[in-house]
């Protein structure tokens, strides 16, 4: 199955040109051949190729499918950008890949790089939802830390030092899952689709004093990943393995 | 804290020509300070600099301490080798961070690579290593797919296809994290420091058929670590994850 991206699909029957440019001249797909595109929102639509043009590739629709989310809830990652572009390439890559809703790069006190390339990024992920066959197209942005207070959901922040009372990740989300199946009702934090959860991971010199602060007072709880001393990218990847792990042992 | 890798450190009281011009060209690191080695057997050394010397800096050592891993018995990876190497090289990386005792790279039938440059990827995970100021040094080699049939331990293998019945590894690795718990006894696999685990991941097109039977022949059980397809490197890296996560959940 070879799998492309249009989140429009559904409106326009049409691949954008990075997608058209990948199906026409690299797989060299052509008119009448059945092709597999997804919105990135859940819903695959088998896909007829009524026109191969480089530009833009046309498509109608035979059928669509909704695929099931293989984790509960939504989970969204906070991470400080790396001062290494790549390794902010390779993060959202394999977060797409393992399943993954939302991504905001923060900028912290502490943050080597203040600038972000979404649109590189954007299609890196794109690129692993249709290697791996995934549906969920993760939503790419950059916020403000201020920003990141108001977030709704079970929220933690990875800290390294344990000046501030910390708890394993793993065993708090378990509690949350444990929680969600046995009240199984919506609260502010559970939907009735499942618990929200976001986690924040800082740059390497870790989050300020004022920003830990600001942290707690706004409801995020500290947690460790192990007790290593891990890279920006490793730790907020390892996070969200956690988190899939979490869910696959308990859910 | 910063942290050199020097296997021999004990016996020679010196740096390798690698270690050196980091210490000394990038680091300026000069006679008289103190730096820490490690010899990547889980020994971190506190040493004074008694030569900053760049092809051999020479050390006295201070003091040793035996730092305790965080994970029980032994994690060996097997993993065919990636057509990219930047992608093994990265893999190396994450998994050394995280904590791993041996990396094997088995030639598959179905392998787009046949070569691997091991000395590459021994200086990326000593610098991995280093960086996370983890003290265990993996053991990398290559092997022929008929010597990972007679490793010892609890073995799985990673297999996308249903038609051969398949476990969840968590579920698998954490019935053995209980039964040792409970029985706490040498056994053929679970030495008294614990149960050693082997896991291999195969290339993009898997392990064929020949090659599935002689694993599961072996005592090699199918595992899967989730629904979806991921790629080699990133299979590997959360098997790798999924073993310290179910650690750190029931041990």
């Amino acid at each position: 199955m070879i799998q492309f991206y249009s989140p429009d699909v559904r409106k326009t029957n049409m691949l954008d040109s990075s997608e058209s440019q990948h199906c026409v001249k690299v797989l060299r797909k052509k008119e009448g051949e059945k092709i597999y595109v997804t919105d990135g929102e859940g819903t695959r639509f088998e896909c007829l190729i009524v026109k191969g043009d480089t530009k833009g590739v046309k498509v109608s629709v035979l059928s669509e499918e909704k695929i099931t989310k293989n984790w509960i809830g939504t989970l969204s990652l906070i991470v400080a950008p790396t001062k290494n572009a790549d390794r902010m390439a390779w993060l959202v890559e394999k977060c797409t890949e393992i399943g993954i809703d939302r991504i905001i790069f923060v900028k912290c006190d502490r943050s080597e790089r203040k600038t972000v390339n979404t649109d590189r990024l954007i299609r890196n992920a794109a690129s692993a939802m249709n290697q791996s066959l995934k549906t969920i197209m993760p939503v790419l942005e950059v916020l403000d830390f201020k920003d990141i207070l108001t977030l709704n959901g079970y929220k933690y922040f990875g800290y390294c030092s344990p000046e501030v009372e910390r708890f394993k990740f793993v065993d708090a989300y378990k509690n949350v899952i444990k929680q969600f199946i046995t009240e199984g009702k919506k609260t502010d934090t559970v939907s009735t689709q499942g618990p929200d959860v976001v986690i924040a991971i800082g740059p390497e010199g870790d989050f300020s004093q004022d920003e830990v602060c600001s942290l707690l007072k706004s409801g995020y709880r500290a947690v460790t990943f192990g007790d290593e001393r891990l890279r920006t990218e490793t730790a907020a990847m390892y996070s969200v393995a956690a988190f899939h792990i979490t869910n696959d042992l308990f859910f």
